[in-house]
């Protein structure tokens, strides 16, 4: 019986993380829950779990003293003894301080908040390594790409490839693609997610991100990870070998079964609820070569996980900001691209050693783009 | 440095097998050669690997006293005492007794004789476990399903999915396909085989001996093997887990693969020359049912391999003599599922539990189908 934290547990990747976990009651019990905001269901999963430890983060924490107060309470949650496994779902730079604790801890992380690698990889691995601890990815992807990999050590692996859906731009023109509405960029082909995501999975901008996560994950040079446009989202990505053997990691596309995956590894347990694949209902499965000019995120991105020290950070931030900027109508899809490439020739230079280093940065980051989109 | 003894050296797999053990000196050298006939191909065999001993099997054996006779030398090449793999891809009967051997004597058997597990599924399993011996498939479908399982254990498999091309006949109506000529059915869409696998291509009979095999070598019961129709040969099969993630194999259509693999399992060794897999250019995959009514011997090979004892024998001894009939003119293709249906009807219930009681079983199946496919 292993102990779950649930950090983010009201958001999309936390409610199926509790479906997931409740249908394994021999195997996990839920033993601390935060959530941003949302106080009602957070109550109301603390009774259907009967987590010890419950966290609310954010405006309404202060009405209630029994409640751990502010972003400290992930911490406290992540680090709790009787806590073997933390999912972290939180969204936001306040998830990588969760990750190094838990690391430190020697807790498995089974991770779903992307800033914890794309702000902090190094800070983060450096504390996997010393802390004794586990991080397993939650993201499909890169669950994808761990369970192709297996048990075969890394110099075995030539490449591994990232699909993306392509986004609802995927057939696109640049000058199309540049006046796009909101209402256009939340149609997603494939996944259902959150708004922020969903924005991200139009401009390509979260597959810089897996990028560079994976980079830090699998211990492979950006020369050695590509992307591929698959709109089916059925395969989740390759590994290629150094025999050229390709392996890959293929399902209908659900969450539940990434999280599961997370919390078992390297081992699988039944789990007769997760949707099973069938090739003849999945075909055909397509491949198309990224159209780079139309989705100058990626290689802006990826460029920023080249460049490494706060970079990726800036990127992270920026984009972040100018997603928030173009929902609010404040700039046009086009200038997406614009706001981060302006913040990362200004700022990427910042230090990015330490924890604080790296908020900085994000912070910066966040100025930036907010000064730039009120012209 | 390993010792490769290669049985059937100057066949399609046996050439190939030479190639790729010649591109990596440095771990594998060859000790053994047998072959069917093809003494000066042989002969340049041996010039090139420096082979020790080297054996000719078949009609032209007695031209030269220095030379193995018949199929003795195939047991005696597998059970060298410097012969650490035995590349066993003999065509035919002779192979299970060399499979049999070389799994006794402790030898890893790269095996691509489908009579050793068709014909001899009990016999081999038990020899390799009294024997300490290994066996690895050197079929693409095999190798796949290999290579997802990864060191996984078995009862964490739900199914096998294993591909077929569909061959020539995919898309032709069963009455077309009745009358189809031996030129139609040589046109294989994908591989480049021998006459007899190109036609067991295209009546699906090679895939009900691949699931008979699958049953064998994975321990799995037949009604978690599927066989789904991808005429593009890329996926070499699917493995799903008991948590429903799916895994495949993919590469262009090449045996060397699958070889090179044989050797190294579990390891992967780096090898360019093998092609390499490009998302892109292979999409799309397709994946369709299989025609059942339309390829008859299929379902009839996996009965066979349900009923047990000597029915595997029956089928693939029926199969192949109504083939080479098929191939001389003597019955028309829609003939060979009624024939091999005659044999197994007759003969299912033959003895099965020696070497010699299986091949026995083999030999009255090809009588069967010569009597039948005479009148």
């Amino acid at each position: 019986m292993r102990g779950i934290a649930v950090l983010g547990s009201t958001g999309s990747i936390g409610t199926a993380a509790l479906r997931v976990v409740a249908r394994h009651p021999d195997r996990f019990r839920i033993v601390a829950l935060t959530a941003f905001g949302n106080a009602e269901l957070l109550r109301a999963q603390q009774r259907e779990t009967g987590a010890r430890y419950i966290g609310l983060v954010g405006e309404s924490a202060d009405r209630d003293d029994a409640w751990g107060k502010s972003a400290e309470c992930l911490v406290e949650a992540a680090t709790q003894p009787d806590v073997d496994i933390v999912i972290n779902s939180v969204v936001g730079a306040a998830g990588l301080a969760a990750t190094l604790a838990a690391l430190g801890a020697g807790k498995r992380v089974a991770l779903a908040n992307k800033e914890s690698l794309v702000m902090g990889g190094d800070l983060v691995l450096h504390a996997r390594d010393a802390g004794g601890g586990e991080l397993v990815p939650v993201d499909s992807e890169h669950s994808a790409i761990l369970q192709c990999i297996g048990s075969r050590p890394r110099d075995e692996i030539r490449r591994v490839i990232i699909t993306a859906s392509g986004g609802p731009f995927r057939t696109w023109s640049a000058d199309r693609i540049a006046n796009a509405t909101v209402d256009d960029a939340l149609q997603h082909p494939t996944w259902r997610m959150g708004r922020k995501i969903t924005i991200d999975s139009a401009t390509l901008a979260n597959k810089a991100l897996e990028v560079i996560e994976a980079h830090h994950l699998f211990g492979l040079p950006y020369d050695r990870i590509d992307v591929v446009v698959h709109p089916q989202s059925i395969v989740h990505s390759f590994v290629e070998f150094v025999d050229g053997s390709t392996i890959a990691q293929l399902g209908v596309p659900s969450m539940e079964l990434p999280i599961l995956y997370a919390l078992t590894h390297p081992a699988r347990v039944s789990d007769d609820a997760i949707p099973q694949f069938d090739p003849v209902a999945a075909s055909p499965l397509t491949f198309e070569p990224v159209n780079h000019p139309a989705f100058p995120l990626l290689e802006l991105g990826i460029g920023a996980g080249r460049r490494g020290g706060a970079a990726p950070a800036v990127f992270n931030a920026a984009n972040e900001c100018a997603v928030a900027a173009f929902l609010d109508g404040r700039i046009r899809f086009g200038e997406l691209a614009e706001c981060v490439e302006s913040a990362l020739q200004a700022l990427s230079d910042l230090p990015s050693a330490t924890l604080q280093d790296l908020t900085a940065a994000d912070a910066a980051a966040r100025a930036h783009v907010a000064r730039r989109s009120r012209d």
